[in-house]
């Protein structure tokens, strides 16, 4: 295949004809699929129904501690709850409290909590001028989402194919006291899939930051999402922290969002003592206690890291196949055109496409009017705006494996597409 | 029975030997009950099992809207589950957003909504120099712990027998413009279970604040919570403040905590449209939504008012008869003293009691010196401080009848001895 970039402006010129033509037909198929969010699949979701007959009307409703589930009490979760999380963190029960329904909520409250009460007996950031965060990009957009709502400043961090930036990391954060916090999925990253390296965890646990206040925000959100049997290895920060005499520098999330049911599992934080104890302060004023009851549901169902990882396994068997026929269509599609690149991942719940500068709100677009919906170009970086337009986030989870292939297949044509329009200079 | 009052010093240091050696015997017994809290009882927990039996992994666990619940989506409630909680407050479906697992959340969330982004568009209240709220009181501990801790001045309105002093109410409402709301716990109130007139509900309507933020606060967490097959009726604050031209001038909350399971129930807010489109912008952030599995499970066992009130009559054959006998001891042993007085509620789950003034908290030590916990006297006013140090909330629903006389008797008898010190001067 010759690369589009070394065509003749005549080439590209027939070359166009026939993709318009390709994608009048494309249109005429009348697809329609929804792929902007990362939705597990409903063959996903059905893996995790006996959860649902691990509680019924004869069981008893007692945590390891002798708490009734069904009263109140127990604000930081039962103990069964903390170990599994834990165990799923790869952290221990002590630096767990265990949540509610999802872990984006706890992560809005970490930073609602530092606006109004400040860190560990900080000044509130409500209270400053001037708050930032460090934004991997292209990252999460729920992540930047919270911070913009919150007022505070976001500043890009490029990622490299071992995490963030952490030359520039390190600066920001050792020269800039309002320099807050940093948001990070370290594990198969949102939407690259990448795995941050040992030294660049090292490297994070090892901040010197010129705020006392500042924090890691480090949402484990793959924590145990392979797709293949062998995982990508990623070190503990809580205990690198330890290590490395900094051990308030991180809040830790992860929740089984995507292992039991969306937005009706259970969820934590992990932390210091410090500040966890702190935390617990402002929660026992906010809550009467998370639902201790779906708590002992998924500790007993799953029981510990193996009952979880035999989980994800049946998890993977769905996943990888729309993974690995997205993956082959691009290369088969775009290999050697020189208009795209991709990371192929080893988990998480994204492919992440990079097109040619300037062509990703158009391909999205194109996408759009023949009945794809992908997640919105830009929606990776801060306030939604990608500065080159050429980041798009694929979501193979939702569709069957056959929608997957169609819609694969259209994607690659509308990138061919719009990037012969780059080329020729017509968009 | 003559009145302590009426005693001579030489009656009442006979008296309080005759009591001391009483109390002695008490204390012998080794009573140990926590009665500090508002929990249900065992057998009331009971009842609900078999709402674990609604939901099984053969259930379609697909919403009215056809939502799939183990997935994301659905902000502010399913269909069901909304029109569920509008049958119990009382108002139309459109007017609420179901949340999570207990309305305390959303109590606390509302504050710091407010004070992060302001009310509709008016200065977040973080950015003020003054915030103040009317506390009536004695009223809710939890109520008075939030505002305390965003650092909120609570200024205590008195009670009456049909709510809240009205006069002050309107007039520090109308003249302030640093008050910006007010806790009301309007049907069978905690802790003296008084259900506000409808002429206090109207006045609340009609309300004109100086404060185009002001907001009534409207905890209707006993609603549904009658002891009796009578209910006393309250006027709908929403349809009432919509009819005097101030809909959007409250917000009101209530949950199914103390109708299936304390903590793993559901709970919601009920308000005008333009105030809920505003949560809604906020919470979109905050949240991928709330457990839609546990509002499916609670909507298709309950199905409506009529199913919620047909539990609410099991819950109460629990609930009255230890109502009833801690009223007939405190009768029997203090009628006539004139050394306190009590409400006879119709329903909730308190019984308050105002002992002479001074001697609360010394009544609360005795009693658990002699193994039965209270509250703290005083909680139940702003700031944990009665200015009379008279009032105690008794909390009858978790002992059982047996330990509750036992506990009621011993409540009498160091509300004598203590009344005795009192008078003889030696407290």
């Amino acid at each position: 295949m010759k690369a589009y970039t070394q065509m003749s402006h005549e080439e590209l010129t027939e070359l166009r004809e026939q993709l318009n033509k390709e994608y009048e037909e494309a249109k005429a198929k009348g697809l329609k699929l929804d792929m902007s969010r990362g939705k597990p699949g409903t063959g996903q979701l059905n893996l995790s129904m006996p959860l649902l007959d691990t509680l019924n009307s004869s069981s008893e409703l007692i945590a390891e501690d002798g708490l009734d589930c069904r009263n109140y009490g127990g604000l930081d979760g039962i103990p069964e709850a903390k170990r599994l999380m834990a165990d799923m963190m790869g952290t221990k029960p002590e630096h767990v409290i265990v949540y509610g329904n999802a872990s984006l909520n706890i992560m809005y409250d970490t930073v609602a909590r530092s606006m109004l009460h400040g860190v560990l007996g900080s000044t509130p950031w409500c209270k400053l001028d001037k708050v930032k965060f460090l934004c991997p990009a292209p990252g999460y957009d729920r992540h930047f989402a919270i911070t913009e709502q919150f007022g505070i400043e976001m500043i890009v961090i490029p990622m490299t194919m071992t995490g963030p930036d952490m030359d520039m990391v390190e600066e920001l954060v050792s020269s800039d006291p309002a320099v807050k916090g940093i948001w990070c999925v370290p594990k198969y990253s949102n939407p690259q899939g990448i795995t941050y390296s040992e030294e660049t965890v090292k490297r994070f646990a090892a901040l010197k930051p010129a705020a006392e206040d500042f924090r890691i925000f480090w949402d484990n959100a793959y924590v145990i999402h392979d797709l293949y049997e062998e995982t990508e290895p990623l070190a503990d920060i809580i205990s690198e922290c330890e290590k490395a005499g900094n051990p308030d520098l991180v809040y830790e999330f992860a929740s089984t969002s995507k292992v039991s049911f969306s937005g009706a599992g259970i969820s934590a934080l992990a932390a210091s003592k410090a500040n966890l104890d702190f935390v617990r302060k402002i929660i026992t004023v906010q809550t009467i206690g998370y639902d201790k009851i779906n708590q002992l549901r998924h500790a007993r169902y799953f029981k510990d890291l193996n009952g979880l990882k035999a989980h994800m396994k049946k998890h993977a068997d769905f996943m990888r196949p729309k993974f690995e026929a997205t993956l082959h269509i691009l290369e088969k599609e775009l290999g050697g055109l020189e208009i795209g690149s991709w990371i192929s991942p080893k988990g998480g719940y994204f492919i992440s496409f990079d097109s040619m500068e300037g062509c990703a709100k158009a391909i999205v677009a194109k996408c759009k009017e023949a009945g794809v919906v992908l997640t919105n170009a830009g929606a990776t970086f801060p306030y939604g705006k990608d500065p080159k337009d050429s980041n798009i986030r694929i979501a193979p989870s939702f569709p069957s494996l056959e929608e997957m292939e169609q819609a694969a297949e259209l994607f690659a044509l509308c990138v061919k597409l719009v990037s012969v329009e780059k080329l020729l200079g017509t968009i």
